[in-house]
């Protein structure tokens, strides 16, 4: 297959192309790693089989040897003539192995016991050896960063308008426990993820005809893969399981996409406040050479923007008629490429994060350009806990004072007779925070130290 | 506002009219609600000054009158004045408290500190109080039925073709399993959303003002409406506990439209097997008087479809610029709408599913309708366990000669010389099962009523 | 109804209040448009039976009167009785006219034949009637803007990165255009809904036995309600006529977001270039009492994210399985939401440009903060023209070099030894536009004016 | 790249082994299209600067060679250098000319130039050559089955009931009106694609300052790749006309979703009216023999359910910051993905409308079902006809008699006392309608006829 000649850029431009990604994902979200796990599924079987008395171990061995042998090449070719891509794979196995081991393979499953155990396995896979350790390293980059900025001054925002102070790594940290709670959320859903060895219906009616305890079977069949059953099935695993291990994956590209789109923002031109760091060679524009484009968190939000609605996929599959019909086969091929999507994003903010260029001198300019009109707020509350009845009000109207006469407003304050009565109450640290709103930042150092210190332990990142 | 010069079908429609659903949603889904709970947190607010000796008790207990008092038609006529929601809230209140208690009224506070508690509290109150007892009672319906159901013996089918057997209480049973684990996934996410009163950009810049330590300020207030902090906030919660709190609702719509979707289908004219039971009054077609639909079941479905995907608008609203654009404001004020769709499809399922007519003798037709040709899976399964090299590949040609012949599969099976051999083996009870594939169900019964068993206990609907 | 005990804020908080909105669209998107526009197909059809000669003129100009006088609330208290929406209609107004005219009435329709039409009339009336006129109103402001602002010097910005200059009547051209587009698309849309008269499965099974040409029956029916009929239909009009039309909506609300996402970020404290005018009484803040936050505009982005992604359920309910299944009955009841959500957005941006504050003094400011970095794209395109053979590469060294030094681009290239040679061919006017790049605007005051004039004509707005 | 390392399915499992959508698709969907087209307007440009003398015919030659031995290997090995993709290109093309040409490569554009032409170039040529070509086949074997079908008795359903009869061609018939309107609906948007060559922020910056009227050359520029320029253009095109292209596609997929949910049902075992053609070698389960699965028609369904929802991400890229921020741009490198679903779903269909197995017996069996229940339509209608007063409810009432005497509703008819005056004033004709509902199909056979004639001819298939 030629990259040149495909159509999806999942695969030539984002996947197949990042070592990073493959090393992290290969055995669980390629076409390969599907034969795979499904013919180690069919040895699973074989082997409790086996346990059981119902074949012998020696054919128990083959089948186990036939499943690390069988290629997808054999598989596909098979499928093109027979239109069933379990039964291909059986068939495919079974010229590996004696007549006497035939019937034992595939024995008493329906093919979706197969596809869905085998499934749940590769999902599961994908997010604790392949997710779980890339955003665990995208926190790390996170708590990093959070704690160097701890004490970096920077003004809060809010509708895009300058609000009363921060810090930088008080915002950082915002994303340090906002991503903590996702990486527990897939870990969650991705540990409970669920197999099933009961048959075409769901009611084991092929293996109680064999077996005493056909659920026994199933338990110790899906234990071979690290996996317990589903609760009951129809044909098919209960669909919330991995409904809600989507949700867990997409809502944190929704974490991934707004950290990329306050990065983003924070680069605007007149703002200016942190920079991707640009190789040498690196172009910005074909025509305004002069460019450095916040383009990797672009991109961010832009994956985020085609992954994201596929959630309505993964909700619409929720509905599969009777003991089930075919309708999510299709589409839940295409699960793994959210995981792909996620991790692209994932991959590229630590790379990005990590070397993020923070100019703090321009943050204090920008806390600066108002001229103190930040201060409004904590001169309203110190108004009011002097027993101002109106302070909100008072304030805004020196606030449009200040404005108008262009002076900065803890000046308008001193000068207000009106309120002087309550400005000779305060104390010396009061009246400076209103003269020099800088030092009006609340805990937010605490705040993102202790955050970092939380999320480090609980996901043992020291 | 007369309900037929109103647009949105959800209120004149379905919510106002159903007495049922207002008793369960009326204190934590309505205008009336949003404004009594924000009342509340202002209230809370101020007896946790009085505790921490910030203001006096008298004040407090002022605040608290004023919370009771205050009513959404004052603060509606005030927010049309000053354009803005919580501080007409606020002065609304103000009129109702003495001059020396108004400083305290939201001292410290912003908006959406008051915002977010007070959705935190409805939203959770919402589910504990109505949307799990609703969902609840539809659980106890189908555990009934399940039960009831539990040997009635009818096809599986898969495609909408006939597989092999079940029990139509098996059928019930999974989704039985299905809505206890919507209801444990709710009831989670409920008990897990949150508050803040963390202040204008998260960093509890004015609290910290007046209060040695905020974060416990913050916490006193929650307790005081039994809400925990977020871990950290900007203006805002961390968007992911709404979301996945909404992605829990969601998920159990699906369930419900699946559970809809299948009985809508097993009332097809020549399916039949099971019907909603028709009011002496009803008329079921305007102009074909003989009809009765199955539009209760159809409604749930077209509910699911106008509300699952408002999950687009939740994942979006995870996004919001640094410390907090407004452009989740609005899109969430339509949050309770998902609650009221979702139960006003619960309850219509109690209510029909409640008195669901089964077909037993048309199910026993049904399954009998392909001559035995379901005896194929055991046909094939037990010749393999012979020994048969080939055992499926030849039981699919037994079928086509039966299907050409006109001849039951059990027929056909016996006639063949080919597997006289393999036949002979077979013991009585397994001839049995080929011949009259109706013994063919597993342990359908059985599983029907574990799963019954379990869900009664853990939610101790006994 | 009490509006503080409705759930849906539509129609409580943006559409019952708002006497704009409901002028605009009363008529088409209430229950009570609903229910009159039904009675008003019912009439039409008697009249049709009349010129037929079926039933006398008599008999028509009673079932006229009924569609008159017959009240929703009399419709609501039979549908309570019955369960069935058209047949409750058809029953009261059955008590308006005498035994005679009775049988005529709903003569040969089914219920979905009255349904559909009514909805397709009042869909193309709101669209005609409401909408048009409301985005025209807003095309009239943003074309008034647009040469207002033609020579308003303003720096174009990709990727929030500064690029070369536009004029501000430029940036407003181009939604001049868009929304011109969109208006189009709506109209085009509006005016082919398509009614049907076809009867129970649409073959014409009843009115064929009555009438020779029940496709001319059809016609003339539509005829009296300004429509014309489905190519073809089954219970339902063909699907795609109200998807089309939806999507027309929905697209405009797409531009109208990307307006208000601009103009919000416009107003960010940093960029500063435009205004929301705000009322003397107005609130920015409930605890920041300098803040004026573009609410309104973040507002508009709200309600696109909570309508949009309704166009999911508008896609779904193409799908009706054979000849109809009615699982596109209560979702579609909610489409005219969709209408009531864009026009509160567009009347709110006609409100709010209309009194857009333009800072020009602002604009110029920030087009000379790269000190002459936006001469790169001129100066490298000037460089290629004059033959050097890597233009680019030899501009995006210069800007590395101005940045490092801090130095103004056009400084560094005067200085330049290595581009001397070229620098010495270029004339005058060109050496300006380098040195001074708020010159190289291209053409942008020119198009603003020549949209807006192509736009004015083609909606007849002079 | 092997296919069986990547993720995506619809490259290595859907489209790169189908024959049949690689001639269709290959030379607008790939990246090898990509690079081709991105290069072909970079020639154009060329050509269209030696027209007007800015650069020598010999340049534009040269320009044009290296456009069509440029290759996608030399361009992804070059962007891999610098990280952007058109610069890439440029700089590929570049070591194909001589040094004099090397400054009229991309000479005044801006990347997004080249981007959306050539994606307006690839969408438009995608439909006109491959989707339209594909509809059209699917088209003409809708027609020759509906006209095969057209006298095919079949009973109509709503809600999956028994309504009143049509006939097997009618119901076609109303897919291939719908599939009509669709393919003019692609047709017309796709013909509407747009590009642009106005430079980085739409103004014509660069272009105008070598070219007096930059507009003038940008239409020759586009006229040379059969396209008219966007209206108006930020950095990139008017997003709507992309929105509308992919509305047209995405609604024509509902379309081919409908049509295969009702083929999939008419197959369900106790309805059975059609087939999908097995072929000989093909299994159905791997467990189940006997199983014949609707499986390509699940398929379509499934493939509808994976491409639909993407419609969120095409709304989503409307919105653009200013003249233009990057986050559209991944995102739309997965829209050619839209095109290959429709194609998969669409080709599939034709291969399975085309072989359908209609079994007309089964279907008259199936209308025979209800014993005459479907008469009670046609009776209420002509006793309404001859003046009953309450017809509908008359026969409401004689439907519930039939069914608890179990006797055929013609005879309950016959037997009424209360009809029997009514009875006597029927003609011969209604009196067998009703007693022979199977009469009773209106003008289904001539509908069915009429609108194949029409779209043979609208489409020119004759």
């Amino acid at each position: 297959m030629d990259r040149f000649d495909c159509v999806s850029p999942l695969d030539f431009r984002y996947y197949v192309p990042n070592d990073r990604l493959r090393t992290l994902l290969d055995d669980y979200v390629t076409e390969r790693a599907r034969v795979r796990s499904e013919a180690m599924v069919e040895a699973a079987v074989t082997r409790v089989l086996a346990r059981m008395g119902i074949c012998s171990q020696e054919i128990a061995d083959e089948v186990d040897h036939a499943a690390e042998v069988v290629t997808p090449e054999e598989v596909a070719e098979e499928e093109a003539r027979i239109h069933h891509n379990i039964r291909a794979l059986v068939n495919s196995m079974k010229t590996h192995v004696s007549d006497e081991a035939k019937p034992y393979l595939h024995f008493t499953l329906t093919s979706v016991d197969v596809i869905d155990t085998a499934a749940a396995w590769r999902l599961k896979g994908a997010a604790l050896n392949g997710v779980l350790p890339a955003l665990e390293e995208l926190e790390r980059v996170l708590i990093d960063l959070a704690r160097r900025e701890a004490d970096t001054l920077q003004v809060g925002r809010t509708h895009g308008q300058h609000g009363v102070p921060i810090t930088f790594g008080f915002a950082i940290a915002e994303y340090v426990s906002r991503l903590g709670g996702r990486i527990h959320a897939i870990r969650a859903t991705a540990e409970n993820l669920r197999g099933k060895i009961s048959g075409a219906v769901g009611a084991y009616n092929a293996s109680a005809l064999m077996i005493d305890d056909p659920e026994e079977f199933e338990r110790q069949v899906l234990a071979e893969v690290g996996l317990e059953p589903s609760p009951i099935s129809t044909q098919i695993v209960e669909a919330e399981f991995v409904t809600d291990y989507m949700h867990a994956l997409v809502s944190c590209f929704g974490v991934l996409a707004n950290l990329a789109d306050d990065m983003r923002n924070l680069q605007r031109t007149e703002i200016d406040e942190v920079a991707e760091e640009f190789e040498a060679q690196q172009v910005g524009s074909s025509t305004m050479p002069h460019k450095r484009n916040p383009w990797n968190f672009e991109h961010v939000k832009s994956m985020w923007k085609q992954f994201m609605p596929r959630m309505i996929t993964v909700y619409s599959d929720q509905i599969s008629e009777h003991q089930r019909d075919l309708s999510n086969s299709a589409s839940q091929r295409f699960l793994p490429e959210i995981i792909v999507g996620l991790l692209d994003g994932a991959t590229r903010l630590t790379k990005f994060m990590g070397r993020l260029v923070t100019d703090r001198e321009k943050m204090r300019e920008n806390l600066a350009m108002t001229e103190g009109m930040i201060g409004a707020e904590p001169a309203y509350i110190l108004l009011a806990a002097l027993g101002h009845p109106d302070a909100h009000e008072a304030v805004r109207k020196l606030t449009l004072q200040a404005q108008q006469t262009d002076t900065p407003l803890g000046e308008v304050l001193q000068a207000s007779e009106e309120l002087a009565e309550y400005r000779s109450q305060l104390t010396d640290r009061q009246r400076e925070i209103i003269l020099d709103p800088s030092q009006y930042t609340g805990i937010a150092a605490e705040k993102a130290r202790s955050i970092c210190d939380l999320w480090e332990g609980r996901l043992g990142l020291a």
